[in-house]
């Protein structure tokens, strides 16, 4: 063990803190001549001291004892892969104030309290890095913080969450239905046993707010972001979509516009020539749009072990560096203005909306009426019969506001021809 | 002007240097905002100081003289974007021993020079960053510097040349031919009046060398890269590639493997439903694959004004904030090991094979032989009628050493029944 080491305090022995720990000992001889110094994990705090890791290691690495991290001064890196807010955040506040730096793949704490957190890395000039808070081990807060920051980012779109775009994958390959797809995803384990996060979109928006938040230089958080999840996507929409040469993906869609920073997260109808439409099963992908790169897409795993300990571990050598040279903390908070965020009223987007009507003469003509009357203009209409008295209508819109649509869709929703409002999806990307 | 600008000497004012002309007068506040410092442009070098610019700019910018430049002590960065070799060479070098940091954009110089320029720009503590040198506005360099560093990266494939992406992409929707598509890109002014460097797959051939330097940790150079262009490709290679599910693309192709690195250019078959497969017209994209990471593609322009002057700002801004900091040259030359090139010969593929035969029994059956003999194994034969006499076969292999591939071919070729061996195209990416 060489003298140049350094050393590293790990919070977190689970899945990512496995991976942590596997590259660090397994790849350790070229992490050194990368950075010129060896990582070396002296300490690893850990709720329960005898649970099998599914690792080999050295049982004394181990502690329950926060203190022994946080109070050792030889610790000069400490790796957040615990989770959770409560008492993670308390820890990496501790760390901070301690003059460490911390590198965290927590997305749920940087998405609400990185403000706080940035500060004070800076008051402490201290590294807080968070590759692997988004996408796992695509590298884009880095690209998005120097590779493009001679660029005005106008928009990021992503598929930044692995759970949904699998189960949307698989109904659109299979045309399987949505409670069948969870069932297998939770089997394979790609979903949780509670999936609300993924399939309600919370765990996108977390990503959405911390993408949003380095791309247009101004803080947005989780409560900013309007969430939609795919619990309502039907076979039948996607099927739908595929006629009209659309795919359905969950969408984290960020733009800076003249009214503000528009921040939402919900199912979507893209092109199928479009860059993310060929992005399937539990992929992720970002695509960012500069004023001067033009569009760019970034394409990888968004989780799992050892993906989302490349980023951690490619952080922790960037801090290492940082250290060798005396200058942690030399790209901190990139968030140097406060733009606001846009109200969803004011969003504009193109719809589909697919419409249960009775099937008699004069249904669409006033359906057709209604949105007009709301400044709300038809691209395409397909209509067809369902049964003896039903037929279905299938709507693309040009771009309206929201405000409009919803106004637009609450009198057609009380048309007396109108049996349901069956679906009603954003479309992007055209 | 503020007195903490930090000020920069330009080498050049072509497509590429308008372009970052432009960002960093038109994106300063931004940039100064993200660095700390602004970023200005003291000096320009030209040949012809009256030559109309097509960007209004203060005459006193330029010189032609480049000791204005280099003689300068208040120049700290100088961005080179004169391209060639001759006198740039000699120019970087200059700027390097003078403790300037440099930014470029020249693949020629870094393919082939890279080892003395960085050698040089280590032992004068200064920057030198190319990312604009692959890939125009794409990151990849520092993300396999840095996003992906905690990685062994075990391949990198890409398309990394955007004329004949653009011309294959032509040839595959239209069905046309090479010559007719060729000059309709000269036309479109994607192609250049002497083609040679794009379709002979040169200039692919010099990305590919800074590429695999980087991915691999080991120098690798142009003459290293084993090269083919597309010239052979024809609208019949490409509909039976069409037929068998895979695109034809012109793929930089490096990987790791234990008899040493193999880097190769040249046209190949991808399946179609490969991430590279949908990368259309001038765009270009980079799969990566390294043991922790999985796969990740980057994708965008690989050429042009401001793609190209994204990735020299971007970079400026970085040499800016390491001189802010005091620590140019914080991550230098990655190069820390010798690999050996592997030889072409023991390089593995699987091959498409076309063949022109006479069409009389047994022909299929010597060909066959000669394969087996070579222990080529097949996968796919397809045969077809082209006249009364003649009949077309189209072989696809199984993986087999290119020296066994090009035994086989020699001896098929001198067969009685064989006409013409119409094409070989390597495949890849199953």
């Amino acid at each position: 063990m060489s003298v140049e080491n350094i050393k590293i305090g790990m919070l977190g022995l689970g899945t990512v803190g496995r991976g942590v720990y596997r590259i660090i000992t397994g790849n350790g001889e070229n992490i050194k001549r990368k950075i010129g110094a060896g990582l070396e994990i002296k300490k690893i705090l850990v709720r329960d001291l005898n649970r099998d890791r599914g690792v080999e290691l050295d049982q004394q690495l181990l502690t329950g004892e926060i203190n022994d991290i946080m109070e050792d001064p030889e610790i000069k890196i400490v790796i957040e892969v615990m989770g959770g807010i409560e008492p993670t955040l308390d820890f990496v506040q501790q760390a901070l104030q301690n003059g460490k730096s911390v590198v965290t793949a927590n997305k749920d704490m940087i998405a609400v309290y990185g403000k706080q957190l940035f500060e004070l890395a800076e008051a402490n000039r201290a590294d807080l890095l968070f590759e692997a808070s988004v996408a796992g081990g695509i590298p884009i807060i880095r690209p998005l913080k120097q590779c493009l920051a001679a660029n005005r980012i106008n928009q990021v779109i992503g598929i930044i969450n692995g759970t949904t775009n699998y189960m949307l994958t698989k109904m659109t390959k299979e045309g399987s239905d949505f409670a069948e797809v969870l069932r297998e995803a939770q089997d394979k384990g790609y979903a949780e046993a509670n999936p609300a996060s993924d399939i309600e979109g919370y765990d996108a928006a977390r990503k959405l707010a911390i993408l949003a938040s380095i791309a247009f230089n101004s803080r947005v958080v989780l409560d900013d972001v309007y969430t939609e999840g795919i619990t309502k996507i039907t076979a039948t929409d996607i099927s739908y979509a595929g006629e009209l040469n659309y795919t359905v993906k969950l969408l984290g869609i960020a733009k800076e516009t003249e009214e503000g920073v528009e921040v939402r997260v919900h199912p979507t109808l893209i092109p199928v020539d479009h860059p993310l439409a060929a992005v399937n099963d539990v992929f992720n992908a970002i695509f960012v749009s500069g004023d001067a790169v033009g569009d760019t897409m970034f394409y990888g795993r968004g989780a799992g072990e050892l993906p989302t300990a490349s980023a951690v571990v490619s952080d922790a050598m960037d801090a290492a560096r940082d250290l060798l040279r005396n200058v942690p903390g030399i790209i901190s908070c990139t968030c140097y203005d406060e733009k606001p965020v846009k109200d969803m009223g004011l969003v504009e987007s193109r719809y589909y909306i697919r419409i249960q009507v009775s099937d008699k003469p004069g249904v669409l003509a006033s359906i057709a009426y209604a949105f007009s009357d709301k400044e709300v203009s038809l691209a395409t209409v397909l209509q067809k019969q369902t049964d003896a008295v039903t037929a279905e209508i299938v709507l693309v819109t040009h771009k309206v506001r929201e405000k409009n649509m919803q106004e637009a869709l609450e009198i057609i929703k009380h048309l007396s021809s109108v049996k349901a409002i069956s679906n009603v999806i954003r479309v992007e990307g055209d």
